[in-house]
């Protein structure tokens, strides 16, 4: 059905084994500023600290009077490809937005450098680029519809699909043109854009996806994260409200509500797994609201070991929480290879049959002879799971119990996630019981969806009637419809 | 004025002083095939036997039912780019065009791997790709309408235009909308595009740039030239005509003529320089016409002298015409180094300095005491001429005289040729014995129109009326008005 | 005063400020299988387990009977260099030995790929390759005789000076050889070697560097440290001993003595930070070692706060420890960016100076109006110590105190270690109470000496009459002198 | 029985079918130059000017008193590794020598970085680097008995074993090291070397291989061939005698004698197609001597046809000179494509099958119902002969006649010629009617050695007695026995 566009520059990336494939991928961070001296070298940094939200690639365009727009894109680390003066040096100016992907929805096999944000249109008003988070769910039809009248695509990426509705938008001024597009479409985004003279940042209308804003000297920053703020020195000023579009210019900011008013509904799992523990989220500490998790997990799902043992690193904040409430010592039974990369490239059969060892390690003396409690953040195919749990039986454990810092994950997100087909998911299919049996561990807990509410700070709870925030892959609420996918056959799930 | 698009992937080509930036460059060779297996192998084929029309880029689309179209577009050779296993496996299917590229209209400055042709534009019909060779001339004002109704450009290539016009085009199938689009569009050029189902190729209603049929086992070819027909073992059915546009199938060919009727006004030049010695152009063996420019350059301008060298390479086939002409001996007193490339790039001072002496060298023990005839192909800015006689006269040559086997070139050519500002050629400044005293050779001189006619089979000369080809660079005569360059502030010859 | 040797091929590999260059460094990690399906692939997996021990560059040398001794040699991480077919494919066999580097002594500046080991050469019983972990502090004037009797030497490498031995050994089979020439050798080393039918190792007579002996199926392997049995799940056997030679071929293990007896100085940094975590070092778990330094260190040092925090990542176990110890909390306060690598060459001038930032990132929210214990390994320069504080208390912190899990390093280390001159080293100059006001922090304990003893199993402490470990660094006292050193003016600990 | 060293750094350059395999190859080129400012770009620009000799790789050593030697060896052409700034500016200094080469006698498979030239070496009185063109026919006895004493190669190349020798000699300064050196080695060679302070050049006691001197500024340089000396503006002083050994230093050039003196025997082949043509070869023009070839020819050998056709390039010289001394007319029959390359590499199957297709397209136009004489300069395996002949009749030729410039090849040369052996000569198993039969052309004639000996000059021809020239490759008379092949097997023509 969706064609096959020719490639402008490809970059095969192959998934093996061993990479995270087992884990919920956020797909995309964005970053940007104005009113700098040298804003791509900013733009790099935030981009750096933002490089756990998307690993693919990354791309920064500037503006500079002189120079016009500028862009470069490359398939790769940020420290690997914006560092070197030879590259910066093309990307002059005070103003400038970047971006970097794990993968998007577009995407089939191969990613294309041309489908590497941010996105760049010339109108009859002069430039403007776009890089965003998140997932326009009903890009595919805005796309039929702008092809039939003539609108030629160069790349399978959402965002195109902002940039042609600006293009034929009958507004003059660019952030005008924007709000035009906007409001035709669908789904769940944080945008970063810019024109010669303006940094424009925007949330949906439920605000899925996070957007900070940062002050540093006389300048200002727009961030997934605010991670991405203390790399650079800035001060965090206030998220950007959902529904909210802030056009900033060096007059100021102006704050516009293009969209109608519903009440909010954050990612949850940005707190579970997707932001850095040293990020601020709706006011909390992101490691604190896991350390929590934790604290709630060892109250529902207490059990009698010898050792708390995180799979690293994401499960480590939540296990501290699970030790200090249980008084279980914490230990570090399984360790990180910090050297293992996205880049083990066509390895040979012997190699790639490794699978997790290449990546973690058992403490042998550590764990032999223990009754070890394994704290992970989720399971999504369960596969990392039981090798784990295979390489500490293997070094002599005498029990191993989960403990799982979100509740099962039964529904794939729309909203900006990378996420397996529905029924590739684990907890889509299997009672936790199954999964317990499937695992073949002594126990098997997840967090409940309500103990998950409180720890993030919902003192009561989730509020079922309207959810504080979005827990689709929990729960199959989903709070926009994903009308690409229902077309494409996607059922929701029944009404109960 | 024209705003500075961000670049997808920029490698600059710096043309240094021992580049043939004293020469007049083709920009483009074309080449299409459809009905052979592994299409993509016969393009790059054709494309290294067309090498000589551009040296900058190649690009190659190929359409395959199961993997839809796919494309590589590289910087440099063919033969570099485009014959490993790795790269052509990308690039499946029986139907499949291709394009080299020496520089674009443009282009300014670097130039960038989304300039690189084929075009690909994906419409409500379909996906459709396009490679072209010459220029459109009002490509400018085409683009500044396009943009005012919301057209976004990807790039700065002329093609471009033609694809967004058949995006809008009100036709169905894509051949009509191609007819729409190329009725629009102003210049000489020579077209090959196709569909999922289509080779196309067209020649402007002047014929200005060449462009052949062949026909390969059961499929058929398209190409700029011949040689590239020689290359893959096809054979030469005809030439496309002026102003026809051919539409190939599995079902056949099918003529179509989209444009009003006029003479046709083939590039005389193609005769002189651009194409390769073994083509046939208008049923004339290229070589043999060259050779017959030395015939009448011996004619019309005969000398007494010990030895007649090329100038190499292009030079050789007059040189040999004029020596079996005049009697005096042929030979090579020139040496041109076979691993000179394009590719010296980022010299140090030093070697920056020895400019045409790293490509050429004199035979000093042949040179020495003798009276030498030149022949070169043309005199463009003069410098390297300068150069080549000082290296002659340094050998210890007694005389030398400058034989030229075009006419002075006193205009540019706005028709798909590289060509410097009217005011830097030399002949458009100087007369023949000004440009003598310049050189400071014995003697030189240039072959007369009417001669050069002569010597491509117009027995009677150039009929000054209703010229038989397109000789704009010679004359200042052009058969289309170049739109954009007249905007732009270019005067036209005085009427006289 | 050294000659200045022509490069093979160079690859610059600068240290930035924000590169660990505020650490001691481990310079070689050494690995060797005989008796499996394609070695290579497990020598790969062996060097990948071992990277922590040298980043900057690997090798592999195999031998097969119909493909000879073969070999690669690469800059860069071994997950980049040696996973591919292509590459692999290269190295067949059954017996292979590989190496990871840091830095060799004899490297001024650039690295040489020739620099880089195994070492290969061809002797008149056969070929023989050898890579070592540790330093011949006799290389200098070893190397200078060898050149008077005309041996050429291709590279900077110590090894490179037992391979000449061997070569002129009257000996006539190949361990032979090597005894001859250990004998001649002193330092700290160890040593992984092969001919075309031998798997060898030795150990200097004093033990100082680690060397363990593991089985795989019917195969052997010898390895730096035990997490490199792991990854490929052989079993530990045994540590090689201090003074041992052993010969391994298909028919088993041969033991050799070829040094006078000694009692062993086992290097007690290996404990403290060389050796990763998982691994087992004199039948103790280095994870559970440095865990113990935590509580030694909170006994010996206690302080009244709120939380403690370890300089990721090395100080985590230490930091455990303290926190268990003392009840107060442990905290990951300092998050480190996990996609920071070497690689931020050549950084532009603004991403030059954010140092520390680009790698660390504190947890205000956590830190804010908090009493903070950063635990941290060791202090080398301080350099790193005072961009952290900073850090901490920039976030909000209202005291600092530094607990370090290893005595001042006063000395530098002429075995194996990349250590600053001793100038540079923060403790050889300040006391302590010096150090914390340079470091300007509310207080700063090391652990004691006899703490650390303690802590790596040695009941009662150090044995100031025969230490049981090498701690030159701590100490200044050398268990081998280091010659080369001395002539060039080091001035060794004056007697007491 | 030759043991298989491990690799430094691989590159691995097929040969493909459309490679001059059939053709005898110059293995190397040599260049050096003394007193002159920035020696590397003079050395550089020299080695451009030889790369006819050798396009596999090349290598540059340079000495600055205050860096020492420096040197950089790399793979592919000069005008692609030696012209950026970056790698000039690494080799400073008023002192350099430099080598391209084919590939050595050593070198089996694929070739090895450290194979390519100079060699260096350091010694007890300072380091020295060499280079030499040729072979050294009792390398590897003199190898093994080196390595009996101890010595480790590095290499396996020929040179090395001079530099070993040069390591053991027991002289003091370097030249009477090489000296002691050179006097056990046998075969033909010339010799680039340099120390600190002096430019060596050296020619074998037959002189068989060239080497030049020439003057440039203050400055000399020592060349191959007196192209080399054209490019950078150097005069022609004198040959190197045979068995002569020049040291230059800044007080001038010192000449001694170090062989037992021995009538010259200059390689014949050279002239007929080593050399460029715009070179001077014992006082006479290369390219004369070729176009004297094709006049010896039409003398020897004629025959009634319509056109005189060289093989491009090397056979245009002999063609001119048959067509002036035949009266038939010359004409370009055969283009050569100016892009083609060493680098179709991994080609696909389609590619790989049209060998001499890509390279060469007759030009039919001008050939059809013609009777064409083809000359070409040799016979090898006359692989490439048949391909031509059949383009020449597909393309409609009435009659097809090879005349060859050289004599039936039927030895191969051991004296730094890349030669098949002796079993795939053409000549070595056919009589010249046979060889027609094979080629099935109308006729086929090979000058005569007597006929090749006129037209360098010999008035009498050859003398069969003590013949002027080596022509071991056409008469089988070795002046330098083969001792290394001997020992291999090869058998030496039966005395008559």
């Amino acid at each position: 059905m969706s064609s096959n566009q020719p490639d402008t520059v490809t970059k095969d990336l192959p998934r093996h084994p061993w990479d995270d494939d087992d884990k919920l991928h956020e797909e995309c961070g964005v970053f940007g500023t104005i009113g700098v001296t040298d804003a791509a070298s900013f733009v790099a940094l935030g981009l750096h600290a933002l490089q756990h939200r998307g690993q693919e690639a990354g791309g920064i365009v500037t503006y500079d009077p002189s120079h016009g727009f500028n862009s470069a894109r490359r398939f790769g680390y940020i420290r690997d490809n914006f560092t070197s003066q030879s590259v910066m040096e093309t990307l002059p100016g005070m103003l400038g937005i970047g971006h970097v992907r794990y993968s998007t929805s577009g995407s089939k096999g191969a990613t294309q450098i041309r489908d590497v944000q941010p996105f760049f249109g010339e109108f009859a008003m002069g430039g403007a680029a776009i890089a965003h988070n998140g997932n326009i769910t009903n890009a595919e039809s805005l796309r039929r519809e702008l092809i039939e009248r003539g609108s030629i695509f160069q790349s399978s990426s959402d965002s195109e699909c902002i940039v042609h509705l600006m293009a034929r938008s009958l507004q003059k001024a660019l952030p005008e043109r924007m709000e035009d597009a906007l409001r035709r479409v669908e789904g769940a985004f944080a945008v970063v854009a810019m024109t010669a003279t303006q940094l424009i940042g925007v949330r949906d209308a439920l605000g899925v996806r996070p957007l900070v804003l940062g002050q540093v000297g006389d300048g200002w920053v727009l961030s997934s994260e605010t991670c991405a703020l203390d790399i650079i020195g800035a001060t965090f000023v206030r998220e950007i409200e959902p529904g909210e579009m802030v056009v900033i210019t060096d007059q100021g900011i102006e704050s516009r509500r293009p969209f109608r008013q519903q009440s909010p509904r954050f990612c949850i799992f940005e707190h579970v797994y997707f932001s850095r523990p040293d990020s601020i989220l709706g006011g909390r500490s992101v490691y604190e609201s896991r350390r929590q998790i934790g604290v709630e997990l060892a109250r529902e799902a207490p059990v009698d070991a010898d050792l708390v043992c995180p799979v690293p690193d994401s499960g480590t904040p939540a296990a501290i929480g699970f030790s200090q409430e249980s008084g279980i010592p914490y230990a570090m039974g399984i360790t990180r290879n910090q050297y293992m990369g996205r880049t083990f490239i066509e390895p040979t059969e012997q190699i790639r049959n490794m699978g997790v060892r290449l990546k973690l390690n058992v403490n042998r003396a550590l764990i032999k002879d223990k009754r070890v409690i394994l704290v992970d953040d989720s399971v999504v195919r369960g596969t990392t799971s039981r090798k784990i749990k295979e390489m500490i039986l293997d070094a002599g454990a005498k029990e191993v119990h989960f403990r799982i810092a979100s509740p099962p994950t039964a529904w794939p997100c729309f909203y900006g996630v990378d996420t397996p087909q529905r029924e590739k998911l684990l907890a889509a299919t299997m009672s936790e019981e199954e999964m317990r049996e499937h695992l073949a561990v002594d126990s098997l807990k997840f967090i409940s969806l309500d103990g998950l509410y409180r720890a993030v700070g919902e003192a009561n709870g989730r509020d079922n009637k309207c959810p504080q925030y979005c827990d689709a892959c929990f729960s199959g609420e989903y709070p926009v419809e994903p009308a690409d996918m229902i077309e494409k056959g996607f059922e929701l799930k029944a009404a109960e």
